[in-house]
């Protein structure tokens, strides 16, 4: 039994290789590029975790924690085409640093070579977790289209929202918890509670991420403060605030959203504060966090060996970074 | 035993479904508008000829077929963005009729569900086939990224232009080929022969492609006359004339290609018929066939059973659309 940290540590040691030939270095050096950025190695380690409560960890669970790992650098390198992000994790983009189309082709092909490592799965495994791997992938794909419906959209509704981070955000934490405790023998029920557990955990992760684009330490969030609000995002925090939010504050609120105003950061801030956003998004973290828990507690496993979820699900959500 | 005729007939009935969900369709519509485009289906009947090279054909044979046709689209979609193409069989690209965020998403879903249809293929030739599946596809990704960097080359020699013509176009014909045959239950000799029969049959496809750009029959053809000079393109066509052209003429070559001259066009092609460039490009695809033949030929297949791979040859090189 390890430790997220320890199971960060294990990953990377698995994961920090080249996963791409030499030539040609202008496709395959961006590729590596964005890898090196690093990042949290949350879903690998949902992965390992999920494999780990049934059994030791299976060689093939790492194979696996890295196609999700190559899958989720290929979302993030063609969202933030889509987005013109201009940093991630505080350094340039690979459509910034390089060009769209070297962007867009090493995505494609890191997309590509985490289906590679998903071939590494053993044979009585490998059409199950294929096909969850796909349908999660598409559903991914589906929530960034919808993310990019909503940005066009005038209002957009709570329940429209949850549905589209559950696709975008929570669908891959969910099926990175399934797809390694199938690996690791899990039934159709427990494979299923851990669904439901990411499931939940990954909207609260999401509410979280919402509250701190707002509300955290731009030292230790290495993003802008407040970029949501410059960009217009529609979070769980404007969608609230514009529910809830007296008339005159709706009005002001939508009139900010067509302005390039320099003070609009603290005004919508202001706003958020004034009626309650912040202790609202916090309640309804703890809500998902709730009912993520209880398919944790649900699963027929040792309680014992859910310790790390518990762990992990602490973290994500009272993490300020 | 089916013609090429019959295979793209058998194969359409089997394709020509809806692939995707109907929802979001802001994502999935123009998925299925492209697929609704058409094409000639070469790569998916390779795939059918290969497998029937042997056997009845089997069920899976169409799944990966269908793979193949999807993953081919996807490269089109992605490629028609790069090249800021307006225009793919005569009616609008995806990224024009849409917007390019859409176009991205709707070519990274229709890799994801080329996958799912991979994963139909038969429990015992799964790790094969996705092995070289994946393989191929990174690939084609290599030489779509060569073709860009070709672009901002100023010269490009025939041995680099054939390597990235190698992996953009024939990788996929070859292997289409050669996973059909595996499918059917070749062994590797047979597959192999195959795969070289295919990757010399994609060059003289090509080599044909770029003759067709410059001296085919608009109407026919279905594309602009000359496109590829106008967009400056590297072709078979023009890297020879820069070979064997007189140094007059291979200036005016040069200067041509910073113009945007509207006669630009009938004066390359006079350039290139002055220089015989035609009768260069039909010997080098006859080259290119003969030797696709012979490996044909050396297949230790019944005779024949290798006809309409003969047709099928027949036609690529001498088709006129």
């Amino acid at each position: 039994m390890h430790s997220f940290e320890e199971l960060v540590k294990k990953f990377s040691s698995h994961f920090n290789v080249r996963h791409f030939p030499a030539e040609p270095a202008t496709l395959f050096d961006p590729c590596e590029y964005f890898l090196g950025l690093g990042g949290k190695r949350i879903r690998p380690v949902m992965c390992l975790m999920g494999n780990e409560l049934f059994n030791e960890i299976s060689p093939d669970a790492y194979d696996l924690a890295s196609a999700i790992e190559l899958f989720h650098n290929f979302t993030l390198i063609h969202d933030d085409i889509m987005d013109k992000a201009p940093l991630r994790r505080g350094m340039q983009t690979v459509h910034t640093k390089y060009d769209e189309s070297t962007a867009l082709l090493s995505g494609d092909v890191m997309l590509i070579q985490a289906y590679e490592y998903v071939n590494k799965i053993r044979t009585n495994y490998i059409h199950r977790i294929l096909h969850l791997f796909n349908k999660t992938a598409r559903q991914v794909c589906e929530g960034q289209q919808l993310d990019m419906d909503f940005e066009k959209k005038g209002r957009v509704k709570l329940d429209e929202y949850i549905t589209m981070i559950g696709l975008k955000t929570s669908v891959l934490m969910a099926a990175s918890l399934q797809m390694g405790a199938i690996l690791g023998g899990a039934g159709e029920g427990n494979a299923n509670h851990l669904y439901q557990f990411g499931l939940n955990l990954g909207i609260a992760f999401q509410v979280q991420d919402d509250y701190l684009d707002a509300f955290g330490d731009p030292q230790k969030f290495g993003k802008q403060v407040g970029g949501d609000i410059v960009a217009n995002k529609k979070t769980f925090l404007m969608i609230h605030a514009l529910e809830v939010a007296a008339d005159e504050q709706k009005k002001e609120l939508e009139n900010l959203a067509h302005l390039k105003d320099e003070g609009k950061v603290d005004k919508v801030l202001s706003i958020y504060k004034s009626c309650g956003v912040d202790e609202w998004a916090r309640s309804l973290k703890e809500k998902y966090i709730t009912e993520a828990l209880q398919h944790l507690e649900d699963a027929a496993v040792l309680s014992s060996r859910k310790k790390p979820l518990q762990e992990l699900a602490s973290f994500l959500v009272q993490r300020d970074y």
